[in-house]
């Protein structure tokens, strides 16, 4: 008899978990849930958790683990306009990873909560045979109902990003020694954008009450457009010759013009993608943000080449399973 | 050169991560973290993991898996007093997890759910090559102000705890083939009190005004009743003679008096321990709990065999390193 096929990350939490979920939980469509704090605002939570080998080298430096395991959870806050409050840590260690490693891993945190403004709330730890696993809950707050959701994008739109696309893609590369980039410098910039995500929270915080609909784009840009489409039920148009792009990624993709399906589908990005109405034209024009598309009536994701001709792509972004 | 004694988790935890704990975190000394809520509450912050091979056996029916990593939180927010809000879930799984385990751990998941009154908030879910590793961040939520913290006992309080003493200790000997206990209906259940525990809510809300401390037990009385008395800086005697012991315990300690420290040392209890004033005994006389020994000035632990006499314990309890 032949076997089902196996379900994807999206297809197993709709399937499995979306019927648990409960008020706040954004019907599991969302990065965050939400929870009333004191006196008009909300807590914005978020989970997310790396595993050695599959999200980090067992090698890495502990420090940066450190600082990555914390970013990827303070990018899911700041793409919801949130402050920082604090965060509860789980590791599961090896016993490999010894009291050298945590003096480093304990560094790397501290040195994020300085630069973040967010504080060690609690946890736990456990010891593990198997690969070392850290995950932690990242709690933020902001304004009751302030929130950007994934679900506010509406026709008529336009789609914005943060920063630049695909460092973090092409650092990967980089860093599993395939020589895709010319120059110690754009090497080390990629490697360095791969290891250490900048969360936008000072970003974030000045799209509240301007963008529509927000994210942080970790699965790749094409996947994550997807997933914001699929829960404002909209479509959406990226255009592939506006997209930001650092001198690196640039250099890169004229040396190689079919890295930009890797640019366009790798993860790790850990920039804001978001949408707004023609009314917060004005004000956006101001923020270090790039409009690369637009949002539709629909549900297609159309991607247009730098010819404005459509593109067709092999994959549509990274997937856990 | 002979290299440094390792650390145990309580002193990795001191040296590693308390400095790193801010406002709401208690010092990382009590088993949650306090953060406001709206209204005049709190809300109560968990967070426990298990790893397949340590914690459970990757036999285990995925549903008791599901319904075991959830109790073991609430079980944090019963000693509290909290009444539980919703949790976020972050799933590690290795290819062997699918989605037949999937949807029955799930199952357990809504099962306890309803039985418990908490929903899912949200999570995360990665692949691992290692153990399968489960993490829960429960949240609860009480009055604030009212949550009963381990730091609370006084010299003249008198200790208490819920429910009986040592069944999850004997489960696992009997699950782990070791035939330390006669009769098949005690063996079942001693194995279903250490697959399942049961999460004392409704005692830990008629606690709230009338325990000075508390804490739920579960890495082994003698170590917690330490972990208790240290935060409050107080002593403790523990009195054996009237230890809560279920049927099954009496029978297999009556064949060995030698499992009696298995019992004051075991781990998995998840009842409350906890403290109370004398004016607090009328009360606490109509709820399901037994009072074991009091609170004295000092720093000691005491332990008194049934005769009252000086009981010296070879270990103190589980350590996770």
């Amino acid at each position: 008899m032949a076997k089902p096929p196996r379900l994807d990350e999206f297809q197993r939490i709709a399937r499995f978990f979306a019927p648990l979920a409960g008020p706040g939980a954004l019907g599991l469509t969302d990065d965050v849930a939400l929870i009333d704090g004191p006196r008009g605002t909300q807590y914005v939570l978020k989970t997310d958790a790396i595993v050695a080998g599959v999200h980090f080298f067992p090698s890495d430096p502990p420090r940066q683990v450190a600082q990555k395991l914390l970013r990827v959870n303070l990018s899911d806050l700041a793409a919801k306009g949130a402050e920082p409050v604090g965060y509860l840590l789980t590791t599961a260690l090896t016993a490999a990873h010894d009291e050298t490693w945590l003096k480093q891993f304990s560094a790397g945190l501290a040195a994020d909560q300085q630069a973040f403004g967010i504080v060690l709330l609690g946890g736990d730890s456990v010891r593990t045979d198997g690969a070392t696993t850290l995950s932690v809950t990242a709690i933020g707050r902001i304004g009751k109902g302030t929130a950007p959701l994934r679900s506010g994008a509406r026709a008529g739109d336009t789609l914005y990003m943060s920063g630049t696309l695909g460092d973090a893609a092409l650092g990967l590369l980089v860093l599993k020694r395939k020589s895709v980039v010319r120059g110690k410098a754009h090497r080390e910039f990629l490697a360095d954008r791969y290891r250490l995500p900048q969360p936008r929270l000072d970003l974030g915080r000045r799209l509240i009450g301007l963008a529509s609909a927000a994210m942080d784009v970790s699965d790749g840009l094409v996947a994550d457009l997807g997933h914001l489409c699929a829960a404002s039920k909209v479509a959406a148009v990226l255009e592939t010759a506006r997209l930001p792009l650092s001198a690196a990624v640039r250099a890169a993709l004229s040396a190689d013009p079919s890295l930009l399906e890797t640019i366009l589908t790798g993860g790790d990005d850990y920039e804001i993608l978001f949408t707004a109405p023609a009314s917060a034209r004005k004000k956006l024009a101001r923020l270090p943000v790039t409009e690369i598309g637009r949002i539709e009536r629909g549900r297609r994701i159309t991607v247009l080449d730098g010819g404005g001709e459509l593109m067709t792509l092999t994959k549509a972004g990274y997937r856990h399973f």
